[in-house]
């Protein structure tokens, strides 16, 4: 077939290669293609009258701008936004789980109980102004006669930003605040040692006053100011870090309930394939995931515009329901005030891959949450303590949403990927999954698991979600992921600016 | 003397050292301090009703909230905000040059006539997803044995940042498009290198298209998705990379008019000193560098906020001041829509250093620019043609600021900082100035010049700001800062946030 279509309610289908003009459509009675239409972009099954919708995954993906005749490529050119939905037949499922699914992983129980799918030690810094220092004492950890010194530490690493000072004490200044004190906490972390400069907005000391009890007695911390510049704060960052190492050094993995993993799901550089292939297949592998126990984090909230009513259709309560509400209004406001649009977040690779609209790639990018039941919103970075599919509101940008995402707990980020990407993350490990083979094939270095194979019809996707479980599981036992090999994840650490920048 | 009066119209002092309740001040007639009054705080040395202006440097840095008794410490307990202005008596001045100043320094002249004061190789990359690539490419080339190939060459350096995708194209856009123009053409730079993933919104062919034919042609470029991924662009990256070094280590440094100099000001972690030593110290420097036909570049829009009066009387036309105006209305609106305040700007390092309200501050600040026509104003990251004193907008915020300048096209940063910023920059280097010479002393190993010996008695502004003209000098002609030294600057360039991240 050269086409795939999604749903007999559908009135266009998906390229499964280039279609020339005059080709022919043997699965749609012969229906000659009019124009050219790239790979994974979308042809019209049926004629659509200007103004009627376009359908997609039996949803409303968009409005016919002009008439569309059957054969049609469909694309930006003839289809646009509109406030059309329609209510979804599914609610919540509970999975089966399929047999002898692992029920646990190895991993780094830590005294609050969360457990770690690594064990590094963190340098947290409050401010810009302390990044370099932070970074010169990761440097020197990172030497491999030091390094060695602790075997069962995978790396001392300084996580730095961009913000702390220059700001109000606002909206911006407590979404750094939630980001540092998730941070300072991270399972993945068997230490911390926080550093600020002295004058900043962010003080170490609010900080220290946000983390709880326990993590704030076995933090380090360093004032530049008072330990008289960067040298001499250097040094007694080296000095008192070898402590941290050591303890730090003294832990091993051991057998951890899968509950125990709390997932940041991702996509980035996404294409017509997405919500075809790797989305769905890793809603399978959630929901595997969250029936015995675990944590799902969906986010990205700009994208999941268009597809809100399939979520709230399975929320916990209505309370849960009313909390995306709310925050779906705060994102219209943000864009509205920042004169930007959350219709057209699709981006130059989204749309040259086949996605034609928000409301496509939300669809698309909903199905990575599966099908459990919605059990919490949270804000940005705010701790998660709920188990099953949780929303973490934020930007779909890559690294923004990450971060957010390891602030709240996510101990391992799934990452889906058409166009692409070559995103990593620390300390919580990220696995790429490809939506499509021609990608798969050209950046297999960068890739840890090809859902093309499904659109190839060489594995099923409740095979590949089990796979993709399978995946995950490994690599919260410690299987190194490709973004690791490559050392990637410094430079990708970047809380979300809100707010004025003064 | 216990005290320092700054005019004869104020009726507040500047404290020398800490101030205990009941010390006599003998320069006042014997006035008997009412509190305690911190080291560089303010003492009111006449009685100053509720409601009625606080002078200082004979202009308004506040109002009194309640009736201030001769002898009393006045800070933000009993001093506010207030609009009043007092015009400035002063109108643009030309210098009067010292004998045997230098008019030239050692730079590299580049094809489009721009002086270098440094000779790196710049990656520059249009988005967060190429940023470890780029970074790969660096550490590769620091290698010891690599970088002994090249001994002209400062190094290769990757420009890397944290936005490029998650954003509509609008002012955000287009402000992070001039970054990175701008960049590409820095005169620090003997060659650049481009890097792109492929699928972000600020495309590699955008930034072609904005850049001078000049630079478009000895740029090199990858896209990370056309190279096929990570390790194949940076094993592309290294090949390309020699090129460039190559070419690179062919310059050298020739004499050049110091007109060839444009400075960044900035100042960070500001103290009540800073106003009095360092700033009108270093705007005099800028006062001599203008004369020789230089061109001094002050930043920091929010903290001219009150000192926007002095500026204005020294336009060089109606329009200059008209633009400055324009800057300050966007300002206004930038931090109200964002729930900010600019009248707070004072951070908790300015404050406990005795900065009571942000008309202090600036008044203090924009001493730096000196006392010569203001020739005019751009926006964050506009390419600066014009030559003398240019007002370029920037938040405060220090490593947004000197990222903005630096793109604008300044080889060069002078640094002024009273709590002790370790501020470092590159491909520009950054020269420190202290405002006081206890922290100085603490800090001297990040600091590269004491302009607290003013405060002190021990040398005169005027010979001060010679030093600083001098340092300036040696630096623009290669001598290394302390910051340089310390090997800071990559975690500090920083583009303004600005809009929605999506
Ligand atoms: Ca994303
Ligand atoms: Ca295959
Ligand atoms: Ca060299
Ligand atoms: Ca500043
Ligand atoms: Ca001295």
């Amino acid at each position: 077939m050269l086409t795939l279509t999604l749903s007999n309610e559908d009135n266009v289908a998906v390229a499964r290669t280039a279609l020339a003009k005059d080709v022919l459509l043997p699965e749609h009675r012969g229906l000659a293609c009019r124009s050219d239409v790239p790979q994974f972009h979308k042809v019209a099954i049926k004629s659509i009258a200007k103004g009627q919708p376009v359908i997609k995954y039996r949803q409303v993906i968009g409005v016919a701008l002009t008439d569309i005749a059957a054969g049609e490529h469909v694309h930006d050119h003839n289809c646009g936004m509109t406030d059309e939905r329609i209510a979804p037949a599914t609610k919540a499922k509970t999975a089966e789980l399929p047999p002898d699914i692992e029920t646990s992983f190895e991993g780094y129980l830590r005294a609050d109980g969360e457990v770690g799918t690594r064990n590094y030690v963190g340098i947290i810094t409050t401010v810009n102004c302390s990044a370099s220092v932070a970074k010169a004492i990761e440097q020197y950890y990172s030497q491999a006669e030091v390094a060695g010194r602790y075997p069962n530490v995978d790396g001392v690493i300084a996580i730095t930003h961009g913000s702390g000072c220059g700001m109000n004490k606002g909206e911006g200044y407590e979404l750094l605040m939630r980001v540092c004190a998730g941070m300072s906490q991270h399972p993945n972390f068997g230490g911390v040692m926080l550093i600020g400069l002295g004058c900043e907005v962010l003080q170490l000391s609010a900080l220290l006053d946000a983390l709880p009890d326990d993590v704030r007695k076995r933090s380090n911390t360093l004032v530049i100011q008072e330990q008289g510049g960067t040298r001499a704060t250097i040094e007694a960052g080296i000095e008192k870090m070898a402590v941290l190492c050591e303890v730090s050094n003294t832990l091993s993995r051991t057998p951890q309930p899968v509950s125990k993993l709390r997932v940041g799901l991702q996509c980035g550089g996404s294409d017509a394939l997405s919500g075809i292939t790797a989305n769905p297949a890793l809603g399978r592998a959630m929901d595997i995931l969250t029936s015995l126990g675990g944590t799902a984090i969906l986010s990205e909230t700009p994208e999941l515009y268009g597809a809100e009513q399939m979520l709230r259709a399975r929320a916990a309560s209505d309370e849960v329901a009313d909390k995306l509400n709310d925050r779906l209004a705060w994102w219209r406001e943000y864009a509205g005030k920042n004169g930007a649009q959350l219709d057209n977040n699709p981006s130059p690779g989204n749309k040259a891959g086949g996605l034609t609209t928000i409301l496509e790639k939300s669809l698309g990018a909903q199905a990575k949450g599966g099908t459990s039941t919605m059990t919490d919103v949270v804000a940005y970075a705010q701790l998660i303590r709920k188990s099953g599919l949780v929303i973490m509101d934020s930007p779909g940008y890559d690294p923004v949403s990450v971060t957010g995402q390891m602030a709240s707990g996510a101990n391992l980020i799934c990452f889906t990927t058409g166009r692409g990407s070559v995103y990593g993350s620390r300390p919580a490990p990220s696995i790429k999954l490809a939506t499509n083979t021609p990608m798969y094939e050209k950046m297999t270095l960068d890739m840890d698991y090809n859902c093309g194979e499904i659109f190839d019809g060489e594995i099923s996707l409740e095979d590949a979600a089990v796979e993709i479980y399978r995946t995950i599981v490994r690599v919260a036992s410690g299987e190194k992921t490709k973004s690791e090999l490559h050392g990637i994840g410094a430079l990708e650490f970047l809380p979300w600016p809100v707010g004025a920048v003064l």
